[in-house]
Formats: structure tokens, C-alpha cells, sequence
């Protein structure tokens, strides 16, 4: 008997190379419940036919990918940058998602204040939040790797994503949980707890930590069960903070995206199916 | 006229190819107060005579780098490992620093779990402590940077740090402020106040996040100045803490260990003096 596979997403980062229609094809044929989409694939497709293929493929959108990139010191780059996301804010409403994630972005070209970076991340976060409420869409602000704090995201960790969610509605800015950026953080278990309890888990994203890291340490995310990731506690203590919702399995590896998409569907339902789904 | 580097000290990781004889001359030389010596390049002196080579170059011994390595899983590693350290503790003692770094060690082979593993780490470091006390040697536990969790030390931050040696006189048990490790951590500034409250800032080691990563990650670490550590920041946390000891380099790099150590000792001064001194 197969695994239920109904809470599992193909982000569609993992089959980088296929088109939108290609990827859901892929995911309806391999059983999956959604899909989560980057914008790259959407904008090409269409965002209102985007939408249309997803639902004729009974799929639902677990999230969309990823606005974000809040951190410039200069205002027009602040200005385009808000912009942009709200064009990804209209977007996810009009795919039906209620979660649009947020890679805040890194320091800007210059810049070593840690600190002020991330005062602007709050308050452009301010900016957008009444504009993602009255769209019915939900900031997710993802905590990246520490590795990543210079050049791709401030935000390192789920507990500071959490405090600055905190002033805003937790249907209007949630967190998340991520297994590659935050499987190392001592405070995990509190954090995920502290967000089910705030009802901020807007996506649970699973894929492991493989050595050594690849060139661009950005692709060296391996698929579950690889790597070094303790998928059985971390996913007991997401499923014990309450989140009921999409697994999306994220992964950036040349190898993965060299391997046939059938094949890359087939090793994440397996992995799905016996490190996670027990679990859940 | 010159800056005050009687604070300045050379981790000799930073002139790798050095011998201890051959750092140590560099470094009062080029008129530092300290060096921070390995432990292979003390064994290959010889203790005691590496103890009056430093000395009787008129400097001191900021730390010794380093005991940890603290997590196997069966016994006989598990053994080995705290013979090792003892023996660190005596060489330290020898050498007249209180201070013994300590590089908890990553996941044994074949685990993912954090947890215990962390568990470990806490219960050999009560094992030690006692001998540690015997000898006046503190055990320096060192956060690493989290990209280093699965494979060099499951500690990651400076608070964790902290959590660990809590049970602690001390005197006994610290922590180390590496601006690679911790410069990304959301809470380094209360963890920083944290660690001076409590006594426990054995030492301030300073080097910079450059970018790209080295193809060893390892090796990624720069020169102060070079990347982008907040410098000013981090060094104003430390001296508000109370931190009056020595700060060293402690640079892994091919590029820098490639370079005539004269050069290199001459980068440290300049860039000490104008990105850490005048914050101190």
C-alpha cells in the first residue's frame, strides 16, 4: 500500500528546469496534494493561468516564492522592492495561497549594521502587512542558514523571525520552519512550540544538510534522509505545535535538478514516506 | 606613532607553517603582547621549553588552542577523548594560561541527534571541570559558527555556550567571543552582557566573514576588515562586558597563510588599530 502523500508539496525549486505545467503534471502524477511555486515559473506561465493549471490539476498552492529583499539603504531601491512585493502580495491571492514567503535579503553592498539592516526589515514589514491583510495574504518571513546573514537574509533564526512577526496579527505575518536553515539551532524545539502557539507555522519545508557544501553553498540542500537532519524530531515537535498543513520539500542541488523529474518525484515521496509522514 | 598592540595576540593557526619559535618571534617583533599557541606546534617544542620560549620573548600566553572534540558515542573514543583533554588541561597549566579552548566536536558518525549529542558534550564537560579546577585552568567552551554543527562543534551560539558552562564556578568554565562564529547571532550584544555578567569572557578572538566561501569552509576566515563583521559593534559589546584581556587572530586561510609572516603580523597591527583598538 503507498504512503498518503496528500500533505506533501513539490516546491517547484526542486525540479528547476521544468516549466510550470511540467511540475504539476508531475506532482498530480506522483500523487502529491500541492504544489509550491516560485514566481519565476508563475510570471511565465501567466498568474491567472497559473492558477487555472494548478486547480484543474486538483493541486492545491501550499505557498508561493518568495518576495523579500527589503534590506536596501537607499529609498528607490526600497521603493522598487516594495513594490515588487506587493505585485507578489496580488499574486499569491490570485493563485489561492494564503502564505507568501519572504527571504528578507542580506547586508546592503557596504554596509556592516547588522543592526539597522534589520530595523528596516521590520519596518518595511510594517509598510506591507495592512496591504497583504486586505489581499487575504500572509507575510512568511523565512529564517536563512547563519551562513547566509552577510549576502541573502538577516533573519537567522526562527526565534528572531517570531519576534518580528510579533507586533503584527499572526494571520498577517507568520514564520517558516524551514529544516535546512534552522536544523542546528538549540532553541529549536521552544521556537517551533512558541510558533504553533501564536499560530504563525505557515509551511513546513523539508529537505536535509549535506557535506560538503556545494561550491554555492546556496545548492547544497539534499533530499530528506541524506544528510544530517533529525526529520523525526523536528517534524513530532512541528506536528506537537499543532500545524496541520503542506510539507514542501525545497531542494537546490545540481544533481537533483540534472536527475529526471520522475525520478526526483519518486525519491521524495519515498523520503516523504518514511522520514516525515511518520512522524506528522 | 604606533598603536598599543600590548593587547594584540597571534593565534598561531594564523601563521600555520610557522614554527612555535619562528611565531613567536614574529609576533614580539612586531610588538605584540601575546601569543595564542596550538597544541601541535607546543608538542612538536616540547611543553616546558615552549613555555620559556614564550616567556622569555616577554610575552604571554593568551590561550591554548585546543581540547573539545568531546562527543563520541562509545565508550573507548569517549575515554580517549578526556585522557586528551586532561592532558591539554596540564599543558595549559605548563604554559601558563588559564584559558583552554574547547572545540566540542559534531555528530558522531551515523547520528542525527542533536540532542544527546549536546547532552554529552554537558556531561563530559562536568567530568573534566574538577581536574580542569585542580590544574587553575579554565575550560573555554567555543560556539561555532552553525555551518559547522554537523561536523566540528554542536554548539552554535554564544548563548548555548553560556547555557553549558551555567553549572559552573566561572573560574572553571567560559566562553570565547570569535567574531566568525557569533557575528551573525541576533542575540550576540545580550549574550555578550550575559557572558561579562557572569564573568565567564575568556577571550575575544577576532577575524572577518569573507565571501565567497572557501571550498573548505574552514578556510574561509579573513582578515579584520576584509568582510562583513560589524567590528565597532562587536568590540564595543565586549569591552561594555568588562573584557580587559588580550584579542587575538585567529585567521584560517590559504591566501594569508601563503604570505610572508612578517606581512601578515603587519595586516593584524593595522587592521587591530583601526577596527578593534579604538573600540576596546
Amino acid at each position: 500500500m503507498s504512503a498518503d502523500l496528500s500533505r506533501l508539496s513539490l516546491n517547484t525549486a526542486t525540479t528547476k528546469h521544468l516549466t510550470l505545467a511540467q511540475a504539476v503534471e508531475a506532482a498530480a502524477a506522483a500523487g502529491l496534494g500541492a504544489v509550491g511555486p516560485w514566481r519565476d515559473r508563475v510570471q511565465e506561465a501567466g498568474v491567472e493561468k497559473a492558477a487555472r493549471l494548478i486547480s484543474e490539476a486538483g493541486l492545491r498552492v501550499s505557498s508561493l516564492c518568495r518576495g523579500g529583499f527589503l534590506t536596501a539603504a537607499d529609498d528607490a531601491a526600497a521603493a522598487a522592492a516594495l513594490e515588487d512585493n506587493r505585485l507578489a502580495i496580488r499574486e499569491a491571492a490570485t493563485l489561492g495561497t494564503h502564505e507568501l514567503i519572504l527571504v528578507v535579503g542580506g547586508l546592503p553592498a557596504g554596509s556592516r549594521d547588522l543592526v539597522a539592516t534589520r530595523q528596516r526589515v521590520a519596518d518595511r514589514i510594517g509598510e506591507l502587512a495592512p496591504y497583504a491583510a486586505e489581499h487575504g495574504v500572509r507575510l512568511v518571513v523565512e529564517a536563512l542558514h547563519p551562513m547566509f546573514a552577510a549576502d541573502r537574509a538577516v533573519v537567522s533564526t526562527l526565534g528572531q523571525a517570531l519576534d518580528l512577526a510579533a507586533p503584527f496579527d499572526p494571520d498577517v505575518v507568520g514564520v517558516v520552519v524551514d529544516t535546512y536553515h534552522v536544523w542546528w539551532d538549540p532553541q529549536l524545539r521552544e521556537s517551533i512550540a512558541r510558533a504553533g502557539a501564536e499560530g504563525r507555522i505557515a509551511s513546513y519545508q523539508v529537505c536535509d544538510w549535506v557535506l560538503p557544501l556545494a561550491a554555492e553553498p546556496l545548492n547544497s540542500r539534499g533530499h530528506v534522509g541524506d544528510g544530517f537532519v533529525d526529520f523525526e524530531s523536528i517534524t513530532r515537535w512541528v506536528a506537537e505545535a499543532g500545524y496541520a498543513g503542506d510539507v514542501e520539500v525545497e531542494i537546490f542541488h545540481e544533481e537533483v535538478w540534472a536527475a529526471p523529474a520522475e525520478r526526483t518525484l519518486a525519491t521524495m515521496a519515498d523520503r516523504y514516506a518514511r522520514h516525515v509522514l511518520p512522524y506528522l
